[in-house]
């Protein structure tokens, strides 16, 4: 069994959930089993989830604090975001899982929900082979340094000439 | 219906191939057909191929010119190309897909294998709810301008710390 890494989509573009996605389609091919926690996400129904339970057992899907926003309360945000992140935690220890993605988890490093310190500590000592992708804007530099990719998705143009909504079916 | 978007990814990191993997995911999970052309592959079978076919014929996976890699004669290579990018014009106008994967089309328009006013023209005319997806390295100018969402995906670390290899289950 090959070693895990750690892979960290940050920056300010598109891209970075949805590579993730794509990360966990991959892995989902090769017959690992994978872990999706997102931590910042409103309710929405999202194509994504609904692509993801095709598989079954194969996918474990958490949605934490389901229905909040960044419009919730601060206490809101904050209880949910630790636990989101004690589960994470668990998940993090399980050899039954090939690759764990954490999406948005940077917020709540940066928001100071969560300790960068806790974060790493959890990454290290997680089964040898266990792959992590996390995602979100401003990778603070002590994630960046454990990780062994890190890409930043940066926005060259979004929507920009025609002024459009997110569309439907391809944006969410 | 809504009216459709071009998205390219581009750049010298990872995530631009997996994040049009989760845009598939994602339209997938909306009840809508995926085409997917792989320009640019070695023969290898990935995960991500695998974990496609659980959508049976909601997924239409073209991978042009299988076996061939950049080691290849330039005759090979051109044309694997020209017959990928017929095939990719017809499935750009044809209204029963959602989403369209071109995935490393930029290395064909790059190497002059296809003229970019030939993919325009293919983009323009396309069914008006049409999603394109496009990724590879150094996106040319008349497609970034073409686009609706562009985003780089810049490499800030790739297995920096530790040299390894490529990754099994996760990278491919």
């Amino acid at each position: 069994m090959s070693r895990g890494i750690v892979i960290v989509n940050t920056g300010n573009g598109k891209g970075k959930t949805t590579a993730a996605l794509g990360q966990a389609l991959r892995v989902l091919g090769n017959g690992g089993r994978v872990a999706l926690v997102q931590f910042i996400k409103g309710k929405w129904k999202t194509g994504e989830i609904e692509a993801l339970k095709t598989f079954g057992e194969m996918v474990d899907i958490h949605r934490v604090g389901s229905g909040f926003t960044w419009q919730s309360e601060p206490e809101e945000v904050e209880r949910a975001g630790r636990e989101g992140w004690r589960l994470a935690r668990e998940i993090l220890a399980d050899s039954s899982f090939a690759l764990v993605v954490l999406d948005e988890l940077t917020y709540l490093i940066n928001y100071l929900i969560i300790a960068v310190s806790d974060v790493l500590a959890a990454i290290n000592c997680r089964p040898a082979h266990l792959h992590v992708v996390i995602t979100g804007r401003d990778a603070p530099e002590e994630i960046v340094e454990a990780a062994d990719t890190v890409t930043e998705m940066r926005e060259i143009r979004h929507h920009y000439r025609k002024g459009i909504k997110a569309a439907a079916g391809v944006e969410y």
